[in-house]
Order: C-alpha cells, then structure tokens, then sequence
C-alpha cells in the first residue's frame, strides 16, 4: 500500500548475519541514495546491527567521505558490523521493541533498512509489524544478502553469485593443478551450505569449462557414503584422478551431518575429527583407495573474496540497496527487495518488492529436479540458472598490488 | 662461457614440481622465443617433465594455435604436465641419461630448458655434466619456478610473487570477515612452506594495509607452543580478535613437525588428526581460551590462483623463459636464470644467468634478522623487499564469467 504523502525524518541502515562479497555495494546503495533524498534528513548506520541500535550506537553516515563510501562497492564483509542477535517475538517479550522505539524517536528515524537474510528479514518483519501496533510512523524495508541463496521470492540473493564465482574460478584453477602429475589424485573440495546446497552446485560452471568437479554433493538429497566411494572410485579408476565437490552439510538418511556422525558400527567410517568434512572425507577415501587424496575446505575465502566478485552480483547488490530507499520513500513498508529474472533472450533482472511475512525464515533450497537421479551432480538446469549471474569482473581499485578497501571514520551520534 | 656458432636443432621444454601460477607464463616465454628462433628447428614439450622424455612422449607446439599459447600467460598449473620423478646420479646409475641422449639424438634435439624448483635445478645440471661428458652438443637452461622462493642466487623466484599478492589478498579479506561480529574471533590460516617461511611471510602485506594477521609464525625459527599460546591470548584479550599467519613448516626445538607431532607427555597437545596444520592449532587454541575458532589452510588454492596474479611475476616468469632461450642460442650452457634487483630508487629487475653447479639443491630461507625477536611477526625488511614483486594485476580473458584458460592440443610426435 503506498502513500504518497513524503515522511520526513532520518534513516538508518544495520547489517546482519554472515558477511558476503557484495554486502557493502548494498550498503552502498542504501546510503548513498539516502543521503541524496530529499527527505532523508541525516543517514545512520547501525554498529552491528540491531545490536547497534539497542546500543545506541549509530554511526554517521553524512560524515563519512564519500570517496571512501564508494569504495565500499569493492569491499567484502560488513563494513558497519554485523550480528547474529536473534530478536524475541514482541508477543512474547518486547522489551527490545521498546528500546528500538526509543532510538527511533531519539533520533527521529523514520526510515529503517536491514541488509541481511533470513534471520534479518524476520526481524525487519518484527521490527514494521511493532512499529504500526504502536503507531509510529517508520519504513521498514528488507535488503536481501546471503550467499547460501536461500531467500524465498527472489531468483537469487545478491552475495550468491560472486560467493559461487569464487567458487568455480577456485575450481578451475584447483582443478589444473590436481591434474598436474603423470599420477593424478583424488581433490575432495568442500563449500558452504549447511541446508541449501546453491554454492556446491555452482561448482558445475567450471565443469562446463573442461575445468571442474567429476561428482557433487549437495544438501538436499540423502548422503550414502558407499554410494560416494563407488562414484569415486569408478571415476578414479576410468580418469586416474577425480576433483569432488561436497556441501558442508550432507548428511545420511537419518539426518545426521556426515561432518558430524560419531564412530558408528553401522558404516564403520568414524573418525577423530579435528578438520572439517572435507579432511574427514579425504581421510575416508585415502582409506579406501590407497591412493593420493586431498581435502580443501573453502571456508571464509568462499564469502568475503570480493577480488573475485561478479560484475552483475555487484550491481544487483548495489541497486537493491537503491530501490529499497526508493520503494520507502515512495510509502513502501514490511517488504524485501527481490529479483525475478528472465533467461530466455538474454538475461533481465527486474526489481520487485516482495511480502516480509512471506520471505522471513523460509529457506529456499535447490529443486530436486535440478539434481541428477544418481545424486551425484547437477543437472543443465542449474547452469543456465547460475551461468548469467555470475557474468562480468569488476574493477576495484589497488594500491601497492593489493586491494583499496574502503575505511570508515566511523563517527558516532552522541 | 658462451660461443657464437650458432648451434641448429630441435629444443624441448618440460616442467616438473608443484605447479605455480605463472609456470606456464615462463613456459610460453622459452615456447614463444623460441619459435621465433631462427636456428631452433622445431620446438617439444616434454608430456610430464622428465618422464615425458623418459617415456617418448614429446608434444609439437609448432602445432598449436598462437593464440591458444598466448594463453598460456593467465593459466595456472602446468600445461604440459609436471613430474616428480628424481633422477639418479649419472656416476651411480646411467640409465636414465643414455635414455634421454637416444631422445635427443632421436630428435635431433640441442636446447634443453627445464622449469621448476631445486630439484629441477638439479635434474638440469645433471644432464647437462652428462651431455658434455659424452660429447653430445646440448644448451641446456634451467629457468626458476617456485612459490616457495627458495631457490639459491636469484634475487625470487617466478610464482612466488603471484601466490604471495594471493595470499596478502586473501588475509585482507578474511581479516574483514573474521572481525565483523561484536564478539570477535580467533583464526589461524596455514600457508605452504615446508622450510622456508617466504609465503607466510608474505601475509605481513595486508597487515601494512590494516587488514593482516596480527601474528606470523616461520619455519626458519624454532616454535614454542607455550609462546604461542601466550602471544594469541595476549592479543585477542586486547583487540577481541585474532588473526595468525603460520607456515606449514613450523617445527619444535627438536625438530618435529607441529602437525605430525603425536600426543606426548611434554607438552600435552597432542591430538589424533585428519585436518592439517590449521585445524590442529585452532583445536589447541579453542580448548586453551574457550573463544570461537577458526582454521583455515589455503591449499592448492594459494598456488594456482592465477585469477589473482601479480603483474610483474607474469611479465617476469615470461622473460625468464624468454632469456633461457636467447643465452642458450648465444652458447650458454649449465645455466639458470636469475634475477638481480634494484629496490632503492625505484625497482629494478636484471636478468641474470647463475651457475646450475651453486643453484642445486640449496634452499634459500627468510634471513634471520628479517624475523623480529619474539620470533611471531616479520620486520620492515621483508616487506620493502616484497611489496615490489605484488604490483600489478593481470587482465586475463573471461568467458561466460570465468577464466578463459588453455587448452593445448597435445600433437604427439611419432
């Protein structure tokens, strides 16, 4: 429902959750577009979130340079500080909500956007639901960031794509250098994605370049590790080396995590664990095998490696950020910033506003039908899926061979 | 001692060792000069280094495409296949050595150039004291790869600048992710280097940017893990967080590796593993401070991460192999390319030519006195002389949103 009537009053941005490539071009484009509204008074930023706010610690962005707020385009991880503060139901217990209020009158803040995903977006939904119980005046606008790709609505979650760049140019290159020797070896390379495995299948890109995994693995299906030795071995066996990919959070029938299942008798592949899943199945597979295995983890690089990002990633990111602003100050409240895209002739990416109550903690995953029968790998599908988002390398700026990242005063509101 | 006949065959090029990012780059140097060469007949890659001579298996790269060569700048590993294969001492076993002169002879080939690290080095030496033994007319090159920079004479070596801006990258970014929550984390990343500590060094780059570990441990030194401890603790109750550098290599006063040592009575570490290096640290850590942990070892990644490569390694791993070829047509012989730098007023690399006799088998480590005294970071010393070799990046060709790397033809000859 918009209004048109112009709400005048300052704005605040917090940023929440795991930290992705492109979270910042969001933050970016939420700030630099509030800070040139007319009716955006003074722009916020929230110092680790809601936790900031609770905190009464707002930093302020009008005074930051806006040379260097550019710079946060090109720069990974959140730069205003994230959290992972879980917000109790106003129901239940709104003490939180009455301080947020309190903030929000204190400073007069009438614009509220949340970068985050879906924990973020839950709490957005909360925070606009009190906001109107309580009849004060504020927009409440949801800026999509996850590279687990998870949100429900949108195509795709700005974060993802430069997250899954990383990932297949990883791939490529690993898959070069484990295919060097005259005796090849077994790569066991693990990605990010506890129930959704988007990243792990983005693997499939450097596949179609001749450069990537022979099998994956992902979430979505049941893990049978005698199944995955014999995938493994067949390939071995018929190419003389194999370059695996693996979801952090495959697990077995009965739902337990692989990385997580305790010394068993029933499949016998307990181990000490020290390492993650990828060491652990390396280890598995050595075991089995005998021959030379290797287990990569991709762990943090996967999500802040911002001189890999995707040109189009940064650009949604950053356009999200910009009509969040926009669809708030044209009377829009309780919504996310989403895409809905089309491939057929070219790819467009349009920018629609999607319900908070809809997207808040649902989790989208990967269609099964997007996963082949053996459950080993991906189907075309998916690479048509992924392929355009993750077109297009942007230009950071350097300094001494190694990245300018962006550097805030970070001056607070007294 | 170089003659001026001009000496008229075939040349052959291998590459053994680990593979780099810009071994192929000095490949395509000695490939593409020597195409261009007026008394080299014909120009072979060795299918496997050594063992591709051993085993007849030369590659024609007269037929290859240019332009798929040139390509060869931008893509990591090596494309003509690497070995490990040591060779035997030609005074106790001359097998191998009358099997490679019946390759030469076969082949008519008179330019030998060998690309990789010590061993390699030392493969290249024997060969040719055999060559001239024997009287059979044979130039014979070693041009320098290595991401460990160990490697006697030359001032670096090609590869290790390109995993080093890799490296001092990659700890830019997770330095801005690990330190993103209100709660701060500790996070330990494993870099290569079994004995010389010049990778991990190299992390010190993104700490004069703000964003590097604030911790750095070498394999040059002996480690105490008491001292560790001590050191992690002190910083993450000052700062809240923590990020450590350390070199796979780093080993007890006793010399036992700190990732193979087993559980022992005296210092109580002692932990079954599957993980590497990293995953054992962080384990000890978490148990001594009850603080969020992190292991992260960056792998193969670290040295095939070609999308990521310095300039000036790209343009000085080419002139090696550029500069093997033109010594070699001049009538050198017995000889590696090296470099000589100028740092003081500007940086000046010169091409060199050292003793294959001085070069083999010796390995060159962080100086000393480049180590600050509590043996946990490196001195202004190390970073004057490796901020020179990081600068600049490359423009390789994308395709659909990833690496467009090589794809060799492999003609076999008969």
């Amino acid at each position: 429902m918009a209004k048109n009537k112009p709400l005048v009053g300052a704005a605040v941005i917090g940023q929440s959750g795991g930290p992705s490539a492109v979270i910042n071009a969001s933050a970016y484009g939420v700030i630099k577009t509030a800070l040139e509204s007319e009716c955006i008074t003074k722009v916020y930023g929230a110092h680790h979130g809601i936790v900031g706010i609770l905190n009464d610690q707002l930093m302020i962005m009008d005074e930051e340079d806006p040379k260097e707020l550019e710079r946060l385009l090109h720069t990974p991880s959140s730069a205003l500080g994230s959290c992972r503060y879980k917000i109790a139901d106003p129901e239940a217990d709104d003490t939180d909500y009455k301080r947020i209020l309190e903030i929000f009158q204190k400073y007069n803040i009438r614009y509220f956007f949340y970068n985050g995903g879906n924990d973020s977006m839950d709490t957005c939904n909360k925070v606009n639901r009190y906001m109107q119980k309580v009849g004060y005046e504020c927009r409440v606008i949801g800026v999509p960031k996850t590279i687990d790709n998870d949100l429900f609505g949108t195509d795709h979650c700005p974060g993802f794509a430069s997250a899954a760049k990383y990932i297949a140019t990883s791939f490529m290159e690993v898959s070069r250098d484990s295919k060097v020797y005259d005796k090849g070896m077994i790569t066991i390379v693990e990605c990010m994605g506890r129930h959704a495995g988007w990243l792990t299948a983005a693997a499939v890109l450097a596949s179609e370049k001749g450069d990537g995994p022979d099998l994956i693995y992902l979430p979505e299906v049941d893990f049978s590790m005698e199944d995955f030795l014999d995938d493994v071995i067949r390939v071995y066996n018929g190419q003389g080396s194999c370059l695996v990919a693996v979801s952090e959070g495959i697990h077995y029938a009965d739902g337990t995590f692989v990385s997580e299942a305790q010394t068993s008798g029933t499949d016998g592949f307990g181990h000490a664990q020290l390492g993650g899943l990828a060491a652990r199945l390396a280890g598995i597979v050595k075991a089995a095998t005998g021959a030379k295995v290797r287990g990569i983890e991709l762990s943090l690089l996967q999500r802040c490696a911002a001189h890999c990002a995707s040109k189009t990633d940064v650009e949604e990111a950053f356009n999200s950020g910009k009509v969040a602003v926009e669809s708030a100050v044209a009377g829009e409240t309780g919504k996310m910033v989403g895409f809905r895209c089309e491939r057929k002739n070219g790819y467009v990416c349009h920018y629609e506003l999607f319900d908070l109550e809809k997207v808040a903690n649902y989790e989208k995953k990967v269609p099964l039908e997007w996963i082949t029968s053996d459950n080993a790998f991906v189907t075309p599908a998916f690479v048509d899926y992924c392929t355009p988002l993750i077109e297009g390398e942007t230009t950071p700026e350097f300094e001494d061979g190694l990245p300018r990242f962006a550097k805030l005063k970070k001056v607070f509101a007294k």
